[in-house]
């Protein structure tokens, strides 16, 4: 008796998505079984659903709309002279939920470990440089580079920011120091020195 | 900006699978979208095979092949008079892989903390003694209770056992005490005591 071949399957491609082992994958695999039928055409039509999603060729976010750009690209109410540079979807998404930023994005793609950037963020830059170039002002009026303060995110936002100096009027970085509800006591030294020197 | 539709949609079919939470769902999907179109389609591929998945009408074990039963049920390598009875399929899979087991298996279905079987696992265990009353011999050679030694497989097991009794000519759980390569150090007492009163 061996594991059935769909299931195997299943758990193989499974336990190739980010964060689900093996062991979970056939667990996963179980679960949609017993739940049966119906519940199987919905993970396989959430899938297929996914194809529907299309990356903004101005910003390289994902969006969904018929247009060529997404809704914040598009949006005639956003300050395009306000780029904030995001690692991830996810960034961007926290971000927007603070709503305290209205410029547009460029979400920049996985920092390497290394500190070096990898040819699509290149590109993704290149691709910022003529949009702005290409743009009335010439200049944007600030770049944000809104990557993880740790100390990959700082080589790679040196790096950036030596790019697109030239394009920029501004470029800053988000805040540093002990998070909001945060305790003193408990703050790395690191953070604490972030936050006397950067004291307000 | 919000999060795609699709995306969304996807993210909350997959945070109900086991083990899933909504931030690792939201995580999977955009690892999708960035893996393309044709991972995405073996992603739906893979959970619509699942639909050839059967229960196996004796056992109850999952199984693919085309007959009524499973391959260990429609077996006549088996002996049918040894049944064990387990919780899970995993759990079935694992006394599989050693290979020191030739009967066939009850899946017996999740144990409820609580220790009262439910509705399921009565039609399962009434079933059972259907088969076992219609066979040549009457009687099980022996009924192996498969389940967890914890105290919920205890309680669970000792209502299985009374309610299997006049089936089977034997019935028995797995043996107990120190794993295989544990060390005497560091096993908890009750293990310890176990493997005492079951030494040989």
């Amino acid at each position: 008796m061996k594991t059935p071949e769909p299931i195997k399957r299943f758990a193989d491609i499974f336990s190739e998505l980010p964060g689900v082992g093996p062991r979970q994958a056939l667990r996963i695999a179980l679960y949609a079984v017993h739940k049966g039928r119906s519940f199987i055409d919905l993970i396989a039509a959430a899938a297929v659903g996914l194809k529907q999603v299309k990356v903004c060729r101005r910003c390289f976010n994902l969006y969904e709309n018929d247009g060529d750009f997404c809704e914040i690209c598009s949006s005639s109410s956003r300050d395009a002279g306000i780029i904030a540079v995001v690692e991830k979807e996810t960034d961007l998404l926290s971000i927007e939920k603070t709503g305290k930023f209205n410029g547009r994005y460029l979400v920049f793609g996985d920092m390497r470990r290394v500190g070096v950037l990898t040819s699509e963020q290149k590109i993704k830059l290149k691709s910022l440089e003529e949009d702005i170039s290409n743009s009335a002002s010439r200049k944007a009026k600030e770049i944000i580079l809104a990557l993880n303060p740790n100390p990959v995110g700082d080589v790679i936002s040196s790096l950036v920011a030596e790019e697109l100096r030239p394009f920029a009027e501004k470029i800053t970085r988000l805040g540093r120091g002990i998070p909001s509800g945060g305790e003193i006591e408990f703050a790395d030294e690191e953070t604490l020195g972030e936050a006397i020197s950067r004291r307000y």
